[in-house]
């Protein structure tokens, strides 16, 4: 995997773009002179936790022929104080479409966050990543 | 810090949004039925370590008064084989314009890397994060 980071402004302003042209922006916080130009970059990596648990939820009820009308997770995290401030703990919120079957989500989601996921994998283990499941 | 992560097709294309509206796009590979509609979520995890670092160095640098007028990192990285595949390893190539001292940009890039960045305090102390400098 290459991708590219560019500085796009005077300021902290940046895009990344892997090979096939398809790239985030990013931006540093308003109060270090960011113009919120993007995403920062510790929202970016809370993202990417939630993108590939997502990914691996997705397959897995995919096998077993369920279908996600609805389907979000909604991510809270706590941040140590100080410099560097890494996260302490990350929360995911999923939700399903109530047609879901609560034990084959909540499998999925275990299987996914434990066993699969290689953003989880490559974080800090002393992060403590928590989940619950809503059905809507 | 609250984000709210969306599925957007019937497959795996998913956007990310923060509290202010920012958002990132992601999606499964090709290979697992994704549509290329964004980066994979491990693209996106490297591309916040690249950005947190990149803040923190052009802040540095800032402080100095040096501004820069070309700065790009090119992000290589290396997984595990298997599942999960977590990165072992992730190089940035820093390019920064000549006219920056080369002492002063190693300064900035290895306290920002080491110290300060708060992406790189939250991956798993087993990923090696090495780096290299060019001056174009």
């Amino acid at each position: 995997m290459t991708l590219v980071l560019k500085k796009t402004d005077e300021a902290f302003g940046m895009t990344v773009s892997n090979e096939k042209g398809l790239s985030i922006q990013m931006d540093a916080s308003p109060d270090l002179g960011g113009k919120d130009s993007g995403m920062r970059p510790m929202e970016v990596l809370a993202s990417s936790l939630a993108g590939c648990i997502s990914v691996d939820v997705i397959l897995i009820l995919r096998k077993q022929r369920i279908e996600l009308t609805h389907y979000n997770v909604i991510i809270d995290t706590k941040r140590a104080e100080g410099v560097p401030a890494p996260f302490e703990s990350i929360h995911l919120t999923f939700e399903f479409s109530k047609e879901v079957d609560p034990d084959k989500a909540e499998r999925a989601v275990k299987l996914a966050k434990e066993k699969y996921c290689s953003v989880s994998a490559s974080l800090h283990p002393d992060i403590t990543i928590t989940h619950e499941i809503r059905f809507i």
